[in-house]
């Protein structure tokens, strides 16, 4: 009783995070994290973005899912695995199965980004498109995992894959350590959680001064309203966002608590901030980024958060956007 | 005479290029080497991509302008400095110009990208524009240095320009070392040779096995023949290319001889096969490449270049592409 207290309290450690990392190594992109000449002018200080966009599969879901099915033993191996997904976690757990030999079915909204199905379905997934007013991509999804015994792998809450978000964390601090820096704040995208969640343990562990935030869209900012509560609120939006990987209506069960302990905030973005951002991203940084893994980059240009005189991280999660709306962007 | 012998013989040494390294620490960006899943899939080998895109103005450039202008003393400072250049030379040299303090005229084709034209005007740089067909930047530029006793800004034909471009490959092979790697072949974009022969000098210091390629458009594969050849071949190209930044007629009179001395291979890319590359780099890498430094890429994805088993090295170059003609590759 005591242990599974514990566990809820604390169901990812610092050490977790640094066995994510060993399981990782070597297999993951180990992205960079860079600095640009117009940015630091610009905001009076110095930024870093850490970009995931460059990890395999396009975004930072590849680590979490990496590290849920290679912990997986034999047997659960051999019955596949489930799980559902907008995009970037598709393909991270698509890929991650490829790799390990493990068959993978995939829930997708028929709405998702092209490239993020056809790159999901490229990595030899079964795709399942549901649509995502109408139907539940969970009850769906438990239904087919019940059919096959198959083990769900959830897209944030999980030890296992907020753990292996975390190791961004470790990343950013190993790297700005040998820049003899601290981070003043560190911007994470955020829908259910897991990414922020295991960056903020990871990172609050040896930099407890540093400020994490939360990024989503206005419409669905259910973190940000969730953490300024104090408890985890459900969002019924009444509009909808470009940020296609940021659309969920809650917290994690597992992720709030986390975040909500560690003194994370919330900040919000529309639209309109996110083009200019990923515009920006394409003039002056060289880097394709997606609405979503934007969001920092859009506060950071929009003056949501102060920068002068700071270090200020920015996790950049992904890089799957449509050319369609890639060109209307930088029209 | 001897030491002008030995200069005209060997007039960029691996020492200079260490002593670039030095200057342009903590200045220029240490730009990453990435790897990327699909690339390494399809190549049924390792490539590993120098992401010079991330530099400083978008390109390479900076390296051997900031070396450059450097080195001056404060007598030449104070006269300013001229450059010609049709786009990321001149970006190079204002950027630099800007952070040492000094006042920088830059002659530039007008039908140069506008991108380009613009980003030199906003690091305070005077631009002029003249005609690629009727008018020679080398008359204009020269006349203009002499009325203000200006010093010139080679593109390519200088050592220090040279030592610093070869900074590139000092970090290519101490990032590969950590990874243990030797390369097999790495593949430099090539205008006039500045960046290849500072690469080639800095990678056969340690690495003499290392095939080095110069990649150019076919309508201006003049370094590819004058390898051939043995001696510098001068063309009179009737056609174009998307490639701006590599329609050099020749190679340069410094940068051929290291060239040709360490064995040094041409490629050529037509203008469908760097759009090709283009569009991978937008779907698979995340990034952004203009025309000229996506000519590795494109070789690689066109079979040009045997990559099986082998470990291969991309130096991608720059990323400053219109919005109109990047949103046309990736259509």
């Amino acid at each position: 009783m005591k242990r599974f207290q514990v566990y809820m309290e604390n169901p990812v450690s610092y050490r977790d995070i640094l066995d994510a990392a060993s399981r990782i190594e070597g297999i993951a992109v180990r992205t960079p994290l860079i600095e640009n000449l117009y940015l630091n002018d610009f905001t009076e200080g110095r930024v870093f973005l850490k970009l995931e966009n460059l990890q395999h599969v396009g975004a930072f879901k590849f680590r979490g899912a990496y590290n849920r099915l290679s912990a997986l033993d034999t047997t659960a191996r051999q019955a596949g695995v489930v799980a559902w997904s907008s995009g970037n976690h598709a393909q991270g757990v698509a890929a991650a199965a490829k790799m390990l030999g493990i068959e993978a079915t995939i829930i997708m909204p028929e709405d998702a980004p092209y490239m993020k199905i056809e790159n999901t379905r490229a990595f030899g997934a079964h795709v399942h498109l549901y649509n995502r007013y109408t139907e539940s991509r969970e009850e769906i999804g438990t239904h087919i995992a019940a059919e096959k015994g198959a083990v769900i792998v959830p897209p944030f809450d999980d030890p296992y894959i907020i753990a292996g978000q975390g190791t961004i964390g470790l990343e950013i601090m190993a790297d700005l350590t040998v820049l003899g820096i601290k981070p003043d704040a560190i911007l994470v995208p955020c829908s259910g959680g897991g990414l922020c969640a295991g960056v903020t343990i990871a990172v609050k562990e040896t930099s407890p001064n540093t400020q994490i935030y939360t990024l989503e869209p206005a419409a669905y900012n259910d973190t940000e309203q969730s953490l300024a509560a104090g408890h985890r609120i459900k969002l019924t939006p009444d509009s909808t966002s470009i940020c296609d990987a940021l659309m969920a209506p809650s917290p994690g069960e597992l992720t709030f608590p986390i975040m909500h302990a560690k003194g994370v905030s919330g900040i919000s973005v529309t639209d309109d901030e996110v083009k200019a951002a990923i515009r920006f991203a394409y003039q002056a940084l060289k880097i394709i980024i997606e609405p979503g893994g934007a969001t920092g980059l859009a506060a950071i240009l929009a003056k949501k958060c102060t920068t002068q005189n700071k270090n200020t991280v920015l996790v950049i999660s992904g890089g799957n956007i449509d050319p369609h709306q890639f060109r209307e962007c930088i029209r």
